[in-house]
């Protein structure tokens, strides 16, 4: 037997014991003739004493002692002399009467401790050893528990676990698919899913009504910050369900989780529509942390002189609470932050109310002070505060206001990451059009159902369609998101038709799904949570990769084992391919 | 809300109320003026009637209705005249007062009942109609139930469920790979993991002490009849720990699912060395819900006239209770299954020790009464019982008698499903000599560690060495299998030269591994247990098949949606890649 107790068990009361203890060592010091050395494992840290009268074999085994040895002690625990509060078994120590070193470590390429010397490059090289920092671990542990919960709330709700295929068919419009080439049907490939949307949505038609899976899905995409080929879904699908049933259990789900993971408890979620989120906060996934809501000025700021104002499709702004004091250097900065390429405006307009009433802004040769009086109503700032203004084409404009605002939400420390604040955002439209093919793509997939009333709008203008699709946003981070199916096959013509599919590209697509609608579909409806985004969320982290084990680079690598790699002749053989790489 | 109760929930003391279901139409009779209709869901069947006073329109509704259609109804819930015990609501029934239906349906290509009149095909063509089926859905629910019952146990016992990753490195070794040809590493593939080994071995270096995880793995090879190119494990892994420890924990794992999920007590599970298995029973999976044992008659039976007997290696017998009555062709029978290409005897000899004591044997002409009745007394045999023998070599011919035992088996009704024998199999080779590429393999796997003892024999005779390894079988199947690793770089090399790995053929395989395992590698030990298997036997079922949702062919096709297919022009470019097919 290697241990008898780990190294975060043992306390006062076992004061006298002989225990035995594994781990690895986590510093070693000398005082005088004595030795101390910080034993750790998954479960903490306890400190052994090798005294001076110490049998002469031990003594010599600790001096060859370096850090993240493995080693097997026995020994007695006694209570300390100098306790330390800050670690559960600070009360106590081992003298140490036996030490085996089960196996020797060279000197770790960085500190394994929560404050680490190792740099990014280094430590996914070397993840084994990253891992073992508590800090890295415990993201893992927390993981590991929110899945524990999740599994266990929806199954007391008759949700069934139900495993979805992985190798499953490549569609033409799968442009993101990874392949896989098939060594029994050469010549051809399976695809690894992105979702299992169409499985999930067959289990409701075999009857299942309650489905879930925690699931790996892949997406063969250029690599954001915080994107991984490889990602895990909190997948669901209910049947016989409308669009408030589905958010009243995953409303459910989420507030269970906040409050067995954080202790928080979340009030009922607030619903916006889409439109209210894009005009207020400008984008789809408000962070309602923080007021500072976008107001339009569109209609009292034209009229003047100013061109730029009378020229623009929409006026735009925000009102930052105690700003007025921002020095010309801060102005130029957001003006800097709000003309940046992902961001594009083409300047920032400011009104400094300031705190004695007056106003002075940068565009005091076309307004009166009058005038920015009724911009301040209108926004409804207070002495002290700073209006920023953008303007241009509404839904171009209303996406840099969000930026903005969110800077500005940092800047004033208002996005607090213990803070939490979930809401539901509903009524996305069903149809997005893009410029660029002259098309209408569906915003989430070609499954989502519009709302009744606005089917007819599907003839005529199909871009006003309402769709009843639902994000779950926390934050400002869209953590999931769903939608009603359509369960009827002649609605779903009518979108493949709106989406510009052939019959023939509808059918070789999704023929085996719309075949199955052919024999009686129940109303049906789902949602998927990021569990990645979900994780790092509750761990207080800013990126996914903090809340998966062996995470790839931003060139979709696997630097510790140095995949993707090459293969061998004899695979490209049984494989029935070969490379033909252009340069 | 499209129903206030499902169909499976109704009772005698919801008479009266008003109530709303929805589900598929089960079955619609006329009984006069009167309809009866099985409304059914995952939950159950209830009965509705619509009676000859009901409103036209429904009347008009329930007329159109076939097999399959999903309908909504209200109504009010009353104590029906003749009631059906067979169904948990057969007390009550709903007279309609309204019928929507909600989704049509073309009649179905074979009934959805558990005796079904759809054949194999059929079925796995429409397998989101097989799925409908209870009988199937009760497979899938089962599963479920076990995949939590495992979490939720092995969570108790601190272990974490940690995700490893699913696009990871092709070896040299993985023959049966599949791999993913990356898009943004053209030239470059990923593998998709045979089993998580490595990653796992790399957590228990990170500290993680305890890990497990149910997760897909994926082997690209001829499928037998119950393979599939997916599958799942419960993998498992723990530091710290000797064979016994995995022993006791993973036998409390089966121990608390049989308890939970079939009422089945099952007591401490003996432990077979694979010797003992292989002469015992012939094989390494020995089925242990009957005796029948292989007994060594070769030194009995040595020694006469008969040459077939004096050249074997090996003389093998089992005695079969009650047989000595097998006529003629009974003998035949089973001498034409030992002849079988799979089986590949040469011959079998017979003994039947009669009701009267005397005996009847295909060699009377070489051994007198005396002499069969040394063997009889060898194999324990009492009169009325047939002794079957095979003869040849001995590891040839154990197998052979392994397979005429499970037939015997059979033929006297001695494999009852119900009945669960569980047993460990330990002390396996380390080594298996391959006489075809003439080196040694790894049995389980290179990480697998010899029996301290045995580690001398690794230079003199590394046939001999046993290793710390373990299988769990169930009933002649094994269901799990793992071992105590080597956590050693020295001995991992040794056991890599032992396989014939040139340095650079290991380090280019397993290298980031024996590179983890200079940091501080803990004593460590796994299992992982094949979860459809374990699933399908809990669930009474001969394949694996009826436990996998959406389970692919034996020419790995899922012929449902028709995978796998060819992929376009684009996919190809992107990739990188083309087909070089030869004919």
């Amino acid at each position: 037997m290697y241990r008898t107790h780990t190294c975060g068990q043992l306390r006062m009361e076992n004061v006298n014991e002989s225990v035995c203890l594994s781990g690895w060592v986590q510093k070693v010091r000398k005082l005088g003739a004595m030795t101390f050395v910080d034993l750790r494992d998954r479960y903490g840290i306890t400190q052994l004493v090798v005294e001076e009268s110490a049998p002469e074999e031990i003594k010599a085994n600790v001096a060859k002692l370096g850090r993240e040895f493995v080693i097997q002690v026995k020994g007695t625990v006694i209570e300390r002399a100098s306790k330390n509060n800050k670690i559960p078994t600070g009360d106590i120590e081992i003298i140490v009467n036996e030490l085996n070193v089960l196996s020797e470590s060279e000197v770790p390429p960085f500190t394994i401790e929560d404050q680490t010397d190792g740099g990014d490059e280094i430590r996914m090289k070397y993840r084994y050893l990253d891992l073992r920092r508590s800090c890295v671990r415990k993201n893992l542990e927390l993981r590991h528990r929110m899945a524990q919960l999740t599994r266990n709330y929806l199954s007391n709700l008759n949700f069934i676990e139900v495993e979805t295929p992985v190798l499953i068919k490549s569609t033409p419009e799968g442009a993101r698919d990874f392949v896989v080439p098939s060594r029994m049907n050469q010549g051809q490939f399976y695809a690894l899913p992105q979702s299992p949307q169409t499985f999930k949505q067959l289990l409701m038609v075999s009857g299942f009504d309650r489905y879930f899976q925690i699931v790996k899905c892949f997406r063969d995409e250029d690599l954001r910050a915080d994107r991984q080929p490889e990602f895990t879904q909190i997948d669901c699908e209910m049947s016989f369900v409308e669009q408030e049933d589905v958010l009243e259990v995953f409303e459910g789900l989420i507030s269970h989780l906040f409050k067995e993971v954080r202790g928080v408890d979340i009030p009922k979620l607030e619903k916006m529509t889409w439109m209210d989120a894009m005009e207020q906060y400008g984008c789809d996934k408000p962070d309602l942390r923080f007021g500072m809501k976008i107001v339009d000025l569109t209609a009292v700021a034209k009229g003047k002189d100013f061109a730029v104002f009378n020229d623009a499709e929409y006026i735009g702004a925000i009102c930052a609470p105690k700003c007025a004091g921002y020095t010309r250097k801060q102005l130029d900065e957001l003006t800097e932050f709000v003309k940046r390429s992902q961001i594009g405006a083409k300047g920032l307009v400011y009104v400094k109310y300031n705190e004695d009433g007056t106003f002075k802004s940068s565009v005091d040769k076309f307004y009166t002070e009058a005038d920015l009086k009724v911009w301040a109503e209108t926004c409804k700032a207070e002495p002290g505060d700073l209006i920023l203004i953008l303007v241009g084409p509404k839904f171009k404009t209303l996406p840099q206001l969000c930026e903005l605002r969110l800077e500005m939400g940092n800047r004033l420390g208002l996005r607090d990451k213990d803070v939490f604040k979930p809401l539901w955002v509903v009524d996305f439209p069903l149809l997005e059009w893009d410029e660029e093919t002259q098309r209408f793509y569906a915003m989430h997939h070609p499954f989502t159902s519009p709302k009744p009333e606005d089917i007819p709008l599907m003839d005529t203008d199909p871009g006003k369609v309402r769709a009843n699709a639902y994000d779950m946003v926390i934050n400002g981070v869209e953590v999931g998101g769903g939608s009603i199916r359509i369960h009827d096959s002649a609605l779903q013509s009518k979108m493949f038709d709106c989406l510009g599919f052939t019959h023939e590209a509808a059918q070789a697509q999704f023929g085996f799904l719309m075949g199955a609608f052919k024999f009686g579909a129940p109303p049906h409806g789902g949602i998927a949570f990021g569990f990645d985004r979900l994780a790092s969320m509750f761990a207080g982290l800013d990126s996914i990769r903090d809340v998966i084990a062996f995470p790839k680079n931003n060139s979709g690598r696997d630097v510790m084992i140095d995949s993707p790699s090459e293969i061998s002749p004899e695979q490209f053989k049984e494989l029935g391919i070969q490379l033909k790489m252009e340069n």
